[in-house]
C-alpha cells in the first residue's frame, strides 16, 4: 500500500571525508541508489537533508573574503545557498537512479523557509557553534552582540540560537506538489530561519533542527511515516558500553524514559529520537516513526529493520 | 485578460551598488513592488533573474578560502547556490509584496536545469570571464586546460564557455505550477549548466545567459508575453549618440537589420534583443516580446511602454 513518507538524511548521506562537490556528489548518488526502491515499490517520497558541514564551509569561505566590495552574507542567506547546492546534488542523484529503473519522475528542490518565534526560549541562549574559529584578540575586536564560546581549546566560535520549528511555510505547496507525483526535495539544513511579524516574514540569524523540521514537515503535509536516518541501524540504549542494547520497537514512554535517564547524546541522536517522538504523539500514536541507517532503508517493509516509535 | 508571462529581471533588479544581503533584499522589494500590480491585473507571473554580480563574488569567496578541507566548488553548483540566495530574498519579497495587496499566493523558488549541447561551439569559444583577478604568475601556476584572458590591464581571467540553452528540465514542473496558481521563481542566473548524455544529467562548467534561458522557458511554458527588464525604458538605435532613436515598435526583420549595423552592445542590449527576437519568430509573431524598465513594468497593458518586438 502507498505511503507517503518524509525521510530526513544524515550527514553522513551527502558527505563522509572529502568535502568537494565531486565527492559529495558520488555520496549522494549512493544515497540516491539506496532511496530508489522505496519509490520502486510506489511510494511517495519527501526528502530533506541536514547541511551542517556545508554551511560550516559556506560560513568560512564568506568570512574569508569578507569586505566592503564582498561582504560575508547572513546566515539564513547561507542556508539557501545550501539548500540550493545539496538540493540540485542529490535532485540530479534522484533522477537519474530512477531514470535507470524506467520510473519517470519530477524531481525538484524547493527552497524552503521554516518559521520560529522570537520568543523561543533559544534565542536568550544560543547554543550552536557556527563559521570560523576565533582567537581570543579576533573574538574581542568583533563588535556587535554576538555571543562567543570556546570550543575544546582550538578558539571561540560564535554560538547562534536553535529555535524550535513553527511552521514549514512551503508545506502546503510540498503537498500539492507530493499529490502531482512530484518527488519533492524540502527543509534542506532544517529550513531558513525566519520569523513573522504583522504578516511579514523576515530571515534571523539561527539554526533550526534538521530532524524537528523534517517532522514538522511530515505533521503539515499529512505524511504517513517519517524516516530518520543516522549512520547506525539502531537506537540504543547504553551506546558504545558493554552493555548496549539495541532497540526494535518502543512505545513513546519508554523512550521518555530512556531520555530522562539519559541514553541519548544531545546534538545526536537525542533530536531524532524527539523527533520521532513527537511525530508518533502528533498522530496519536496511529503512525510511527522510525529511526535507522540508510543501507536498511530499502527493507524497511519487509524486514525487521531500525528502530519504530509508537 | 489573464496573461501567462514570463519576466526576466535585469542586474539592477537586485544590486545596485551595495552588495551586502540587506541592501539586495532592500533592492528586491522595491523591485516586488512594481512587479506585484502585474499579478494584481491577473497575470500569471513567471519570473526569472540574473546572477553575474552574486556568482562572481561567490566564486571569490570560494577562492580565497580553496583547501583541502574547504575546496572551492565547481561553477554549476555556485550557480545553483545563487539560485538559492537570490531566490530566497526574491520570493520573500513577492509573497509580502502580495500579502499586503491582500493577495494570498504561493511564491516558490525552483531550483532549475538547463541542458546545453557538448556540441555547442561555445565550447571551443570560452568568452565569459569568471571568478578572481589573477597575476600572470599565478596564472601561469594553475594546472588544468582552463583559458584565460587578459581583462584590461587589470589582470587575467580565466574564461568559460556560454552555451545556448537547449530545455529548461523542470519548465514542464513550472507548467504545471502556473496552473495551479503559484508565482514562481525559476531559471535564476539563466539556470544550472548541465548536459545529457544516455540519460544521465552532468553539470558542466558554463554560463547559461539569463535571458536566452528565459526565452526558452517562455517557449516551454507556452508563454503569452516574454519581458525582459533592463536598465533603460527602450532599445535604442545609435544609443548613446547625438542622433540615439528610441524603438517603440519593431518588426523581427527591422531588428535583424539593426543587428547586422551593429547598434547593441554584444553582452548588454545583444542577447536581450536576440532573445526578444527568438520569442517573436517561435511564435510565428503571435506574440510579442518587450524590453523596458521596471518602472514601466505596471504600465505595459495601459500605456504605451518600452519596446515591442513583434
Amino acid at each position: 500500500m502507498k505511503k507517503r513518507i518524509v525521510v530526513a538524511l544524515g550527514g553522513n548521506a551527502i558527505l563522509t571525508k572529502d568535502p568537494s562537490a565531486e565527492s559529495q556528489q558520488q555520496a549522494l548518488r549512493q544515497t540516491a541508489e539506496k532511496l530508489a526502491p522505496l519509490v520502486e515499490q510506489g511510494n511517495e517520497l519527501i526528502i530533506s537533508h541536514g547541511n551542517g558541514p556545508q554551511v560550516g564551509n559556506l560560513l568560512l569561505q564568506q568570512s574569508a573574503a569578507d569586505s566592503v566590495e564582498n561582504p560575508a552574507l547572513p546566515l539564513d542567506t547561507c542556508v539557501a545557498m545550501t539548500q540550493g547546492s545539496i538540493g540540485y546534488w542529490l535532485q540530479q542523484a534522484l533522477r537519474d537512479a530512477l531514470e535507470q529503473r524506467g520510473i519517470k519522475k519530477d524531481v525538484i528542490t524547493l527552497l524552503t523557509q521554516v518559521v520560529v518565534s522570537k520568543d523561543d526560549p533559544a534565542f536568550n541562549h544560543p547554543t550552536k557553534p557556527v563559521g570560523p574559529f576565533l582567537t581570543e584578540a579576533e573574538k574581542n575586536q568583533r563588535s556587535g552582540q554576538d555571543i562567543y564560546v570556546e570550543d575544546s581549546g582550538r578558539g571561540w566560535r560564535k554560538v547562534v540560537p536553535s529555535p524550535k520549528p513553527i511552521r514549514v511555510t512551503e508545506a502546503p505547496l510540498v503537498d500539492k506538489l507530493v499529490d502531482l507525483g512530484v518527488l519533492t526535495i524540502a527543509t534542506g539544513g532544517g529550513g531558513i530561519p525566519v520569523v513573522e511579524e504583522d504578516g511579514v516574514v523576515t530571515g534571523i540569524e539561527a539554526v533550526i533542527d534538521k530532524d524537528f523540521a523534517s517532522e514538522r514537515l511530515a505533521e503539515q503535509i499529512n505524511a504517513d511515516l517519517l524516516i530518520i536516518l543516522t549512520a547506525v541501524d539502531h537506537v540504543y540504549i547504553n551506546f558504545n558500553q558493554p552493555n548496549q542494547e539495541k532497540i526494535q520497537e518502543v512505545s513513546v514512554e519508554e523512550l521518555k524514559q530512556y531520555i530522562e535517564e539519559d541514553h541519548f547524546a544531545p546534538g545526536s541522536m537525542l533530536p531524532k529520537v524527539e523527533a520521532a517522538i513527537k511525530f508518533a504523539e502528533h498522530s496519536n500514536r496511529t503512525k510511527k516513526a522510525i529511526i535507522t541507517s540508510l543501507d536498511n532503508v530499502e527493507d524497511i517493509f519487509t524486514k525487521q529493520v531500525g528502530t519504530h516509535v509508537y
